[in-house]
């Protein structure tokens, strides 16, 4: 146990959701990889396997795993990294006082107790996921998500989903394997439409995947504020977030203390960590734009690097010239990053920085495999300013820097919207992928109104699914909080659980062979009265169980053989299961049923079962 | 005042939204037509007029309306029906003991102090307004709603509105015009293109349309049920919903009391009223689907025409031969009304009487213009249903209905589903279109997905706002505790709320000419740091607010010049407001300005009144 020369304590949610299981599935070819999964048990009446769930909730919610906040997470990557021989120790970057907003005494938090030597790229090469696809190496990561992707189905039993017909879907252009094999996601890595956020100084996490081709992703914000939260929240709302389904995080800290809170989180973080660099980078100049340099910046990004920083929102594309098309929007800028970099290039009068020295950050990316996330500095603010010049003239700089950091090894995803009223989502996508070489985007909804502040995770989760549906790779959650303040914990969860429905509808409409699967257990779950697992296999058990409580709260209605939606008197589903049973009679046997008599035994059943209780589908 | 000879006080939320104040626009034409709007006035630096709102809420939101729930509202639309001469009083069908479920004594729901005598047509004629429509009378309903779907913008200011780009859109085929004059809205209704549901025993109504070449309404559902709710609950609830907004609203009372109840919210609705008469139908015969018969049907018709219902679902599409189509569902039936109906086909092996008497239910219909809601009965209950046989054979047979109806001068709309992912969404809506001659329809959600108990007015919030687009013209909401339990009065206002981001979404992308204003007002009191303006122009001021004092609660915060989304330091639209002062400076002195001198007198003003508080807009 690490010396823990603090005086705060970090409270994490731990254990498993309600009615699920961890498992794990072992690899096959490349020794030690271990795929988590959530298993749920069905009641025995469903005479069904468990149904297995993509799980990012990382060992918070296996009862075997040691939790140990002041330890961080079991460093599952390393063995992996430093196989590959590509990489060295050395002592890394020393902490300086304006990592920490020039934090002192009990104003500063302290450090995570262990500090590891950071590792890059021995010899200038490229460690990249990227480079390592490009030269048809099939790394453990690849394989471990092309387990993670398939969700734990056998490959038989989704073929006979395909015969199902469960694999409908329109995908535009998408290509979506019946199987994901480990060498797909080796070729769509080295084709640059999927990345792997993985920095070999995060060796903790559990790779994921971010392409048009696999599951759709959601990442949740956090970050602590000068006012609202400090380290122990921070790190409770990543692992709330990840709970409920959040696949990466976004440190997105400002003000004081911003290194030391990244460590925390990093160390005990088992999914992709995002930062935006030049936060960071500003509050090193005190807060003033123009005093930025690329000495700061880069400075700021090796810093991030060497703490394991998976990937980095660079505003590279807010240029010198774009920065007039924004005077007549109705909201102008609204990306804190891009807002920076104008300003910044106006009173200089000069062309960014980061655009102008994009090249020396590739270079470093990298070295570390950073994935890049080219920011969206220019992204609309409302819905009068969707996709005007300024977005567009942004998008173009965008897709030609994927270029170059491709040319570079380095692998790369696109931000995008934002708000945009829904006729205008799907040109976004079509100019993403026709100028960014179909590099994964990223968006943040889009929220498809402005008129609803304090629901804002509603306006851009429509937004956000059927972007999705269109081929985003990743959904940046939006939270209730959205423009009004600070979300909190409960937020955090509601950003998540809706982000978590606008992923798996587009997986639905796109037709992912996974995807499907668990609607269908549900609805039997639903249509047999088997009201626990009903609840289990929602995304949130605990609301379900909570809503249903209200109006049932005795232990007797959750397995009463009769539907409280509409009670024993003219219960909708045990009607059909009454017709279904007829229809099945009248097949076997070859002849005309009586489906009175069935009816009548069906209805004296009722009645020796029922209550009075009426809860409806719907409007009848 | 009335004799209140009963013991339940009925209490409802009165009094203006906060931030607005009620209007009234006149009418040029028709007389006494009085249209309610609600105008947010805008901060002083604004310099702009208030923003007028479509207002659903009724005479409850007017303080200088005198509400008394035992003498119900004013008869607002009275002189209008009796000025049209077609119709006579008489002493209607008298209360049974049946109709309350023979409930009696303290288990009997008070009569409604008042009752009126009932209106018919006289001599068989048709007193619907697309009989009116038909005949080319423009009728003071239509210019009622000519004048509130211009959303009381002046003509000028529209055609200024068209000129800045805000009708852009895509309608898939609708027609909506650039301003809609009482000609166009009688055009479309004798089209059968959109409906006005106004039985002419419910003259409180305001009059309102549901067409796809209008606003995108919503409907709430509301009703008591043995357990949880009395009639105080339920009229109260009426109240609240369309205070938030709800444009009609469904009483899907079931049990006892359901005819008393029923009076109760019909004599204090300024909205339309919706039944599912086949519930009150059933109650009478004990609950027992088989013993149901036509001619107990045709009695609650009439009773429930006599006391004002404006639309009646009646699924009359649930054919014999359809029935087996839904024997290998995954959710069989999930519609109650279709469930009774198929089960009473099966059990005397016989046509619907709903569909063999269809005729019938027109000629009641049509003396008391009673709009027609055909009920989808086979409407998928899960994702893996949607879609199907059974689905689209029940929708054809809506068609054929449809016709028959409209040749007998009764208005229809078609409901439709229900669970659908999105891909299978639009293919909904065409085919609505091509066999049911353009009525309107009217549907449920859909859900785009079945994994969310407990979030379900989200998944189908997606689904609502795309079909909304594609062209239905009114979404039923669906809440959180859909397939849970009963909604209570914070589920009734999410749902409301949630289903007016879908309508509102649907408009903007329709192009609809009044739908933007709002978002534009709400996105420049953004960008000008309006935080009053932004509360009170949201769907929910009360909300936005509260969470806007969560993290800043102090009044100060709501004046001052920075974005509490950015802080002094770095707020993105105090810098692109810089931007736009800048470029604007250049324009009107034809030559280069100082960008820094200008900056660094900005930031002397942020410093001046800055805090330190960050607050971001998305993600970076």
């Amino acid at each position: 146990m690490p010396d823990t020369a603090h005086s705060f304590t970090i409270d994490v949610t731990t254990g498993p959701l309600e009615g699920s299981r961890r498992s794990y599935v072992a690899g096959e070819r490349l020794g030690d990889v271990r795929v988590p999964f959530r298993d749920v048990d069905l009641h025995p009446s469903a005479n069904e396997p468990p149904v297995r769930l993509y799980d990012t909730s990382g060992p918070y919610t296996d009862p075997a795993a040691a939790i140990d906040i002041d330890a961080g997470l079991p460093r599952i990557r390393e063995a992996w990294i430093t196989g590959r021989g590509d990489t060295e120790l050395y002592d890394g970057r020393s902490v300086k006082p304006e990592d920490n907003g020039f934090a002192k005494g009990d104003k500063l938090v302290p450090e995570f107790p262990t500090r590891n030597r950071p590792r890059r790229a021995a010899g200038g090469g490229a460690v990249t996921q990227l480079a390592y696809a490009r030269a048809g190496i099939v790394t453990p990561e690849m394989e471990f998500i092309a387990i993670r992707e398939n969700l734990g189905r056998a490959k038989l039993k989704q073929e006979s989903a395909k015969a199902a017909g469960a694999l409908d879907g329109e995908g535009f252009g998408a290509e979506i394997p019946d199987w994901v094999t480990p060498e797909f996601v080796r070729d769509e890595v080295a084709k640059g439409r999927a990345i792997i956020p993985a920095n070999i100084n995060h060796p903790e996490t559990e790779p994921m995947i971010i392409g048009r081709n696999f599951l759709v992703k959601i990442n949740a914000n956090i970050g602590n504020s000068a006012v609202t939260s400090s380290v122990a929240e921070e790190v409770d709302k990543m692992v709330w977030a990840i709970r409920w389904g959040a696949d990466t995080v976004m440190d997105l800290s400002t003000g004081r203390n911003i290194h030391n809170i990244r460590d925390w989180i990093i160390r005990n973080a088992p999914v992709p960590i995002g930062t935006v660099p030049i936060y960071q980078a500003l509050e090193k100049v005190g807060g003033i734009a123009e005093e930025l340099t690329f000495e700061v910046f880069r400075d700021t990004l090796i810093e991030q690097a060497e703490q394991g920083v998976d990937y980095f929102t660079i505003h590279a594309g807010v240029r010198l010239p774009y920065v007039p098309l924004t005077a007549e929007r109705v909201t102008g800028i609204v990306s804190r990053g891009g807002s920076i970099m104008a300003k910044w290039c106006l009173a200089h009068h000069k062309e960014s920085f980061l655009y102008e020295h994009f090249e020396e950050i590739c270079d470093i990316c990298r070295a570390y495999d950073v994935s890049f996330s080219l920011g969206d500095g220019l992204r609309p603010g409302s819905i009068a300013d969707a996709n005007d010049a300024a977005q567009f003239a942004e998008l173009e700089t965008l897709g030609e820097l994927t270029q170059i950091a491709w040319e570079r090894d380095c692998q790369v995803m696109i931000e995008g919207p934002g708000h945009v009223p829904m006729h205008k989502i799907k040109v976004n996508m079509e100019k993403q992928l026709a100028e960014c070489g179909e590099a994964p985007f990223y968006t943040l909804g889009p929220l498809t109104t402005d008129i609803a502040p304090g629901y804002d995770h509603i306006t851009s989760g429509i937004g956000a699914a059927m972007i999705g549906w269109f081929g985003t790779a990743m959904l940046c959650y939006v939270t209730p909080k959205e423009h009004l303040g600070l979300p909190d914990r409960d937020d955090v969860k509601t950003g998540v659980i809706t982000y978590k429905i606008a992923a798996h509808a587009a997986d639905l409409a796109k037709g992912h062979p996974a995807a499907k699967i668990r609607d269908d257990a549900l609805s039997r779950a639903r249509f047999e009265f088997r009201w626990e697992d009903q609840f289990n296999l929602s995304l949130d058990p605990t609301t379900a169980r909570d809503f249903h409580d209200q109006t049932l709260p005795k232990e007797a209605h959750k397995v009463a053989h009769f539907c409280s939606m509409c009670g024993p008197k003219f219960c909708s589903m045990k009607i059909s299961q009454d017709i279904r049973d007829a229809a099945r009679a009248q097949n076997d046997a070859g002849e005309s049923v009586d489906v009175e008599k069935a009816m009548a035994e069906k209805a004296a059943e009722f009645k020796e079962k029922g209550g009075e209780i009426y809860v409806r589908e719907g409007r009848e």
